[in-house]
């Protein structure tokens, strides 16, 4: 049995390449007491992956060079030593970008496809939904009546931020880059309004979508889309900053106006979900919950075959995605 | 009785100039039933004073011009037709920049010069006192062993976060101008040390005086002082955002590393006092008992007549005042 798996070749310097990444083959060891053999179905691409594609200090360890990129999964169990799977059970783990993995059996969490498709355990019931939930719950605090703002809104955490907004009573508002997005946000996402932040009316268009100010921020992107925002906030709000995918090559991310945090009296939070474990159960039966009764919807972009992992993965930096942005390894 | 006033005759640009007041003579209007006249003995000057000579949003509202300059005062009743006032009581209150005022008795509130002289009213337990201890205790939650950084240490605010920290058994570390500032923070009030922001070394000072990085900033002047001490803050640290005094004359200020916020998962937020009336009486009780027990000292600049406000609020603004700095009104 051969491995294909995808490599970590080299540090991009600024924009990431074809380059950086070397599929490889590899064997697959044998299954020890304890562990389970699976094959990955999904793989799961994320912005936070090219923090860890550089080396330096950040909140997660750098990517090694030469071994094989990380990456949440879901895979099905082919051979289990491990009490509580057996073969056929699908399960969410950190495979990584490769097609099998072996892996400690209490690394895995078995899944319910009767609540939702395999794929959505990557997405709106995964670590994008938990994000979404756990930066809007507890750092935006939305009230009713309130307007939330998010960046990245047709993406995977920005699309359940926007939809939880909804949920909570407020006025839900959306940046997105282009307008097709931007009604993909509005018309099936369910948002308010969505503003286009590549158009060079997007701080008039940000304001007559804001009529009464922002309350609560919940911000992927930063620059000049973090900036804009910041300045259209009432007092007392909430701005949780969850990515800051405008300065991941490595881009100047100056804040030029942070006296407004101090007028306005702001509250600006820096998080991230891996922390906060504990509420993950609680997390995704919420999440579910909305699923069941259709509040909650998801949109998915699927790239077909590992192969196309690195080509996949350059896109979704661009914002070539729409919601989530998945591989299907094996069907 | 001829009242002296400084009024506001023009709106700086850029620095405060002499010329932005005007020193005028006015009657004492007639005391009505349910009113007070006082005579001013001390005048407070604090920072946000300049903010209210701009026009424009903030805060708080402009100070209007060819009007009083307002200002926190401690006064002596000349004459009551207020039930719980009497002749000879000392008073806190708004009089502002002049010797006499006629206010509502329900505006006022008496001071006890037993637990600390009278000026002390408008520092340690005044305005400053409680902003440093809502700050330091709401938004900073130090924790014992934990390093707290602020700074203008040697400002009448600054003063107390670090007193406080010491008190809460936390290393106190002060950032002030100067080797006479920074000596005094250390010496009088107790600071474990105390870096000068305008020594070429600052950065490696600051580090220096970090061992253990930072977890608590209370941040009073903004610019290169806040970057320095956000590139320093320990994971899950905690910034006060009181004031930004280097940017008060309209000066650029950029914050070049938000990114930090996202990588330490950093809570940043801004406050003012005045929104939390409800907490003033606690926190005076506090404070006061800091100082019965002697864990809470002080130190004031005083300027000697009303003619002199208009100096020492520029002095201020440049940092020539060690402490709170007053001006003595009358005797």
């Amino acid at each position: 049995m051969r491995n294909r798996q995808i490599i970590l070749e080299s540090r991009p310097r600024g924009k990431v390449e074809a380059s950086n990444f070397r599929m490889v083959e590899a064997g697959v060891p044998p299954v020890k007491e304890g562990e389970v053999l699976t094959r990955v179905r999904w793989l799961s691409l994320d912005p936070y992956m090219r923090g860890r594609m550089d080396e330096g200090p950040s909140y997660v360890a750098p990517q090694p060079l030469g071994e094989v990129m990380g990456g949440g999964t879901v895979a099905e169990v082919l051979e289990s030593r491990h009490p509580a799977l057996r073969a056929g059970d699908l399960v969410v783990g950190m495979a990584g970008w490769q097609e099998y993995q072996v892996a400690g059996g209490g690394t895995l969490r078995k899944i319910d496809t009767s609540v939702a498709p395999a794929s959505a355990y990557l997405g709106c019931l995964g670590m994008p939904g938990v994000t979404a939930w756990y930066g809007l719950g507890t750092i935006g605090k939305p009230k009713p009546g309130e307007t939330v703002v998010v960046s990245a809104a047709a993406g995977a955490v920005g699309s359940v931020v926007g939809q939880l907004a909804k949920i909570a009573g407020c006025r839900a508002v959306g940046i997105a880059g282009g307008p097709a997005k931007c009604e993909h946000v509005v018309r099936q996402l369910g948002f308010d309004a969505c503003v286009d932040y590549k158009a060079p009316t997007f701080r008039e268009d940000l304001r007559a979508a804001t009529p009464k100010r922002i309350d609560v921020v919940f911000e992927n992107v930063g620059g000049a889309v973090l900036e804009a925002a910041l300045a259209r906030m009432n007092p007392f709000g909430r701005m949780a900053i969850c990515g800051l995918i405008a300065g991941y090559d490595g881009q100047e991310l100056a804040l030029r106006n942070p006296r407004a945090i101090l007028v306005n009296r702001l509250l600006v939070q820096g998080f991230i979900v891996s922390d906060h474990q504990a509420l993950w159960p609680q997390a995704v039966a919420e999440l579910a919950g909305h699923v069941a009764s259709k509040r909650l919807t998801w949109h998915e972009t699927v790239a077909e075959g590992l192969e196309l992992a690195p080509a996949a993965f350059m896109g979704m930096l661009k914002g070539a995605n729409l919601g989530k942005q998945l591989v299907r390894v094996a069907g």
